[in-house]
């Protein structure tokens, strides 16, 4: 086989012609398949619906320190809950906040009583006149860059290398700019591209002079338990609260984590990990905000899923599910962009994502046209801040949810669309609309 | 029988020495009681405890349209949660938006998404330069006026009458005044008083003139169906969203609920009716703070309730095991104030309180009393917006948490409490420090 890129234009347009073919037979095919956004799949959630009887009888509902879980009160977490919580944000059970069903839901919240209210010593940050900036690492999560733009907060596009964010150019951001006022970190398998910060990374974002006292940063650890593999494949993070108290910043941290995808999704349980300064400030106006959050699902969890070992042992039969899944994607990007020299992509150990980087200008092309013939993507640019990708690069593969053999069949489409785009942009064909085209009609 | 206020001076006295004796009688008791917090007690709960089994199974967790409800989706509620909250809000499933597991959490969401962003077609309420302002009806909930002062909200005391809110005194005010931008209302067995809005207040609530286009009426229907005796007994409440559609002004209410005393207090489902304007809004904005409320526990009620009759039904066993204890309370009062002539409370059909007007200038004087005889009552003041009650007067008892055994003797020590400050005051010894009395040395 010869790459497209070394091929005569005689030659790309045989092998044009021939993709257009395949593609419309797909088309006919009417499918309906989606590898857009990180969702479990029923098999999955199957893991833990054992987990519904573990609470059945008026017995059952008192938590190991006597609470009715039935009734009012406690704000911040069940003490079995904290525990559990704990393991999987790195910390000791004191320092967890367990808030609500999802983790989005306590970062949004406490962005938004930091923009309000201010943290520490800070004026609140909704008061800076010329506005707040934000440091984003990208690609990255689409709805942290959504909850910035929610509030107004400037978005700072940071590449995320190898080893985690560029940190040269973060350090001299922050050093001069005092309105970055923080950043966010998806520092395990992250999304989407399945890099685990190092530990000299993690040191060095604990470490850094910034100009903003208040400077916070979000480290959202959604796939700290994620894994894909046995132990000999994983891996490791340094925690981010011990770096930032070794550097004497042990405010500078708020950890965020859930159960959405380890038990249910939005009916897991989410917490936050912070110094005791910053918990005392969330505590005060939460609980102003609700009476409380749902104990009686905190005491399911604790009892299902018990502790570190617990949490490993049905983490694993997750991985059993997921393994195939990520490993058809790998082996058929592997054979079928054999011709695109000008792809690459992750080959993550944990979390929910592989990360596409397909040849500069072609992502979007790539998503319009695998959606016209019934494949869902995640938009492109989704990956980027104000959804602008600067090299229309980016694509998020998200493999979880759909059975096998549809996965197998998306890919077939996602292959073939990426070819096209390729092979029209090798021809100078790459045009953005239906009508220009009449290739859509 | 004499009346306090007919006695001499010298017989105040033997009076005063005789309640003092009974007094320390109950210190040295130990006692450790509470009627404070509007909590169900344990008995309430197991009505609803086979709820906790009715979602067991895989094939439990797929809703009526087909949603498997252990998956991230449906930010505003499932079909039959929906439903269900419509009978307790009064509307049609579709103006329903079922929020989390708190009502509290749903009126202060929504309260400072308008602070942030406005609602309609004006600014930010946050943005006006001198402030907005809110009127509370006092008595009223003691949450309320802490969400107001979170925002920096300027409360404005309005007289709760038998019927409602003082109607001409709010029609002035909202006239008049582009900043009064909204009000509290529990508008049914209202918290603490027990009162439940005419319908003519209701249509002029609906109708009045305001000079703010962007006035809301915050309806928190908490005790809708809270009802302590059977249907020859019941309040009925004009429904706010038919009387604003009728006036003309769709957009005024938004109407809060949830099953908090229903099923499960914390891990209940709460919901908000509005417009589909309003609704707009909040979705919008909900739609960056999470990826959604807890599904299965929005099914585990939907099938448990079922339908406004299951709702009666269930609530009735819920009067069953409250009732007595509201009686007992009445009863005692009824014999314990025939000396105190100064004092009055109230005789609600529903909800979970009864609101007691103590002598003028006693009421911190009896929770302080109480409190170190081991009674904890809600703090005096505390229906009152910052605190303050003007009178020092009003009490709020909430008999529903203590077994009947514990508020009969509670009951005792309040009583007694009330006499000794009456007695004090009408002998011009009421005085605030124990410092000073040495009385509760």
């Amino acid at each position: 086989m010869t790459a497209f890129a070394n091929m005569t234009r005689s030659e790309l347009k045989t092998q044009l012609d021939a993709l257009r073919a395949e593609y419309f037979g797909y088309k006919a095919m009417g499918l309906k398949l989606n590898m857009a956004r990180g969702k479990p799949e029923a098999a999955q959630f199957d893991l833990s619906t054992p987990m519904l009887t573990n609470i059945s009888t008026a017995a059952d509902c008192f938590s190991e320190d006597g609470t009715d879980c039935r009734n009012y009160g406690i704000l911040d977490g069940l003490p079995e809950a904290k525990r559990l919580m704990a393991v999987m944000l790195d910390t000791d059970p004191e320092n967890v906040f367990v808030y609500g069903n999802s983790s989005l839901l306590a970062m949004y919240d406490t962005l938004s009583r930091i923009m309000r209210f201010g943290v520490g010593d800070g004026k609140p940050w909704s008061s800076y006149k010329h506005g707040i900036k934000w440091i984003c690492p990208v690609p990255g999560y689409d709805r942290h860059f959504a909850i910035c733009e929610e509030f107004g907060i400037d978005m700072i596009n940071v590449p995320l290398l190898e080893d985690g964010p560029d940190m040269d150019m973060i350090e001299a951001l922050v050093a001069s700019d005092a309105t970055i006022k923080g950043m966010w970190c998806v520092p395990k398998y992250s999304n989407p591209s399945g890099v685990t910060y190092s530990d000299e990374v993690v040191r060095r974002l604990a470490a850094m002079s910034t100009a903003a006292d208040d400077f916070r940063i979000f480290w959202d650890n959604a796939y700290s338990v994620h894994h894909l593999y046995g132990p000999e494949r994983q891996d490791k993070l340094l925690d981010i609260e011990q770096a930032c108290n070794e550097a004497g910043h042990p405010n500078r941290y708020y950890k965020f984590a859930s159960t959405s995808k380890v038990t249910f999704s939005g009916a897991g349980i989410a917490a936050i990990a912070t110094s005791p300064r910053n918990l005392a400030d969330e505590l005060a106006h939460l609980t102003l905000q609700t009476i409380g959050f749902d104990k009686i699902n905190q005491l399911r969890h604790a009892r299902f899923l018990k502790d570190a070992e617990g949490i490993a042992a049905h983490m694993a039969k997750h991985a059993d599910i997921l393994r195939p899944k990520f490993e058809l994607v790998l082996q058929r990007l592997e054979t079928g962009m054999e011709d695109v020299t000008e792809a690459s992509w992750s080959k993550p150990n944990g979390g929910y994502f592989i990360s596409f980087n397909a040849p500069k200008h072609t992502a979007s092309r790539i998503v319009a046209l695998a959606k016209e013939a019934g494949v869902v993507m995640t938009g492109a640019g989704a990956t980027f801040p104000y959804g602008k990708d600067p090299r229309d690069s980016n694509i998020r593969i998200a493999p979880t949810m759909p059975p096998i053999d549809e996965l197998d069949k998306a890919l077939d489409v996602f292959i073939c669309c990426v070819k096209i785009a390729y092979a029209e942009k090798l021809l100078g064909e790459h045009l953005d609309h239906k009508e220009e085209t009449g290739f859509f009609a």
